[in-house]
């Protein structure tokens, strides 16, 4: 039986992933490996958390719930985003999804119909093209160069823009752990607003951010009514399984965003709204608590990099990632983390599953504790000369 | 902004839903009215399930879990569908879902192109004409007459195949209350293998049958490899808010839907497939403990209906639901149900809510508890015997 073509199709990115695929499996059979690979935490959600979700369980809240989300639970997310942006935002811009990803999927089912293209930023998170795809649009990546310390460009933009609907950016940065800095941000928001382009900002990091705020591009001049936001609980609050994020925009595509949501997801457990109302409620220590080892790390790795002579790290700004430069090995980012997790067992991303403005690099996830970290970068660190000097011999 | 056409026309049909809005608001107001309206449980969710349930949370299960659904859930679903249709299956056949009407929407992203038709039988459930043009298709209604017992014809449907990539069906069905039968069964089976459509089965109410046993078309002869089963937790254990069902197909659909599901969803929280699990390991007597008063109330309401003159009930045969032909009475579905709310303060869904074929039908949903729907009953059909009358005169 013919599967539509969209679906069909939908998975033909990102090179590398063997590496991942491959330390999963040599960890099954019992082979000691320091994954540092994929964004998920190393702690669970919170008990209180968990406490009040089994709470409102009991409590009877186990029927449909609102499909736009609780009022409750909308009325908190648009005055925590009031609060941070400084944008006034009220319950009618908010949407709550199950997850970010879901927010990004609904986010490009509004901005694009089937045959228009979809831009997005080179290196990406490894979902943005398929599921440019999967809203029936052609995904275009814009490579945001190295040399340019990854941040994205107004000017290439521009250059790729004609039969564009969309443009999808992420800042903090997965996977660099740039932040996007407020100028470009500013003429990313010119550039969609006078082409006509909704500008869709995945901001899920936006509680890790180590050098200076997170400025989301909402909160700048003329962004606010063709601006997308999609937000998350997944990494502010440890919360990755339980699928709650939401979409923040004007009312009129929240509203479309709801008659979505009606025929697809038909919305969010009310229970899990309710937990996260709770874990919002609590306010910013909870965020700081779950964000601090990942600070700490990054201070650790960023340190230990610093003094190695031939290998450079983006600027790790926010997120939970440090993007290696390894260029002067000779090695590609896959050869790279392929002969590092066969020689020693450690596993990172190759540049190259992330597009091809990161290749040539290598991403660490600061995922695990702090000195099986040190002692990772230190083995990869002093691999990295190994292969130098032997260019160079 | 542009919002793209497939988002902005989502939402076009379905009249008469102006009822069960003015219902909820009455009873805002503090207005006593007995509704009749959606097919929610009166009951949450068993304890035990909500105990299984925060068990796994708290055990740890709270990051991402594997996005085609855990495999001990992928596997006990299998084996629940073995054993239930006879059809063999395994866990390369399931996908799970976030909800029954993820799963509907999923099935036709892969069945339908852009432009395709897709066809589903009228009456029919609120969401299936949004559901298919969210996956970009044409939704071509197929009248099932209440003159044939509201039972799908294929001869009707094969002369609107032309175009088309799938039907819907709808067995128990919702709104009409009906089982479809084996040869109407089996006609539309070979009529979409031979016609080269997806047959797309939605068996929500799977557990709710009176009359007879439930029969799922992919049990039939020549099914198998282009049909799609929808299934959900939501009815048959009343963890409708929970958002967790499954669709089950061939191993290459099922593939593509995971896929899709790594862009979209990506995946279902890990405690509620746990809980789930549970649900299922605890067999039938959950699933017919919930079902026993849907059965005590039809059989009740059937009698009730059965000692008028005027008002014709549809075999109630399984889901939730009373399907009156009322008319007799000179109104149509949408007038019968406007004055019964005004007039009587109860609420029905006007048969027009659900397509034209069930013109001139209101549907009761018999989720009240047993004396109040006696005694609603009783008041509709004097309504309609006055009705009579007065048109007699």
């Amino acid at each position: 039986m013919r599967i539509s073509d969209r679906l069909a199709t939908l998975v033909s990115d990102g090179d590398g992933w063997g590496v991942f695929y491959k330390a999963r499996a040599l960890v099954a059979e019992g082979v000691a490996v320091t994954e540092l690979t994929i964004g998920e935490h190393d702690i669970p959600t919170h008990p209180r958390i968990l406490e009040e979700m089994h709470r409102a369980a009991r409590g009877g809240h186990t029927g449909y719930a609102a499909v736009p989300g609780t009022d409750a639970l909308r009325d908190k997310v648009a005055a925590h985003v009031t609060e941070r942006s400084g944008v006034p935002t009220g319950r009618g811009n908010v949407l709550i999804t199950p997850g970010g990803q879901s927010g990004l999927f609904a986010a490009h089912m509004l901005a694009c119909a089937p045959g228009d293209r979809g831009l997005f930023i080179d290196p990406y998170y490894a979902t943005y093209p398929g599921t440019i795809r999967a809203a029936g649009a052609l995904p275009v990546p814009v490579a945001a160069r190295a040399e340019d310390g990854f941040q994205p460009d107004p000017a290439r933009i521009a250059a790729s823009a004609a039969g564009a609907t969309s443009l999808l950016i992420n800042t903090p940065n997965n996977p660099t752990g740039i932040l996007y800095d407020r100028d470009r941000l500013q003429g990313l928001v010119d550039l969609t607003r006078t082409r006509g382009l909704w500008l869709i900002s995945d901001e899920v990091y936006d509680t890790m951010v180590w050098d200076g705020r997170h400025l989301s591009p909402r909160a700048l001049p003329g962004a606010r009514d063709h601006t997308l936001v999609v937000g998350s609980m997944s990494k502010s609050h440890a919360m990755t399984g339980s699928r709650i994020g939401w979409v923040i925009g004007p009312e009129p595509a929240i509203s479309a965003l709801i008659d979505l949501a009606t025929h697809t997801t038909y919305g969010v457990p009310g229970y899990i709204q309710d937990a996260a109302l709770f874990a919002l409620d609590e306010g910013a220590w909870l965020e700081e608590e779950i964000a601090a080892p990942f600070r700490r790390r990054r201070d650790l790795a960023a340190g230990i990099v610093a003094g190695c002579p031939v290998v450079q790290s983006a600027p790790a700004q926010g997120a939970m990632y440090l993007m290696l430069d390894i260029r002067r090995t000779g090695l590609s980012g896959l050869g790279f983390a392929e002969a590092l997790l066969d020689r020693h067992r450690i596993a990172v991303m190759p540049g190259e599953s992330f597009g091809r403005a990161a290749a040539g690099h290598v991403r660490v996830a600061l995922t695990v504790e702090d000195a099986a970290l040190a002692r990772a970068l230190d083995v990869l660190l002093r691999f990295a000369e190994d292969l130098c000097r032997e260019a160079a011999e």
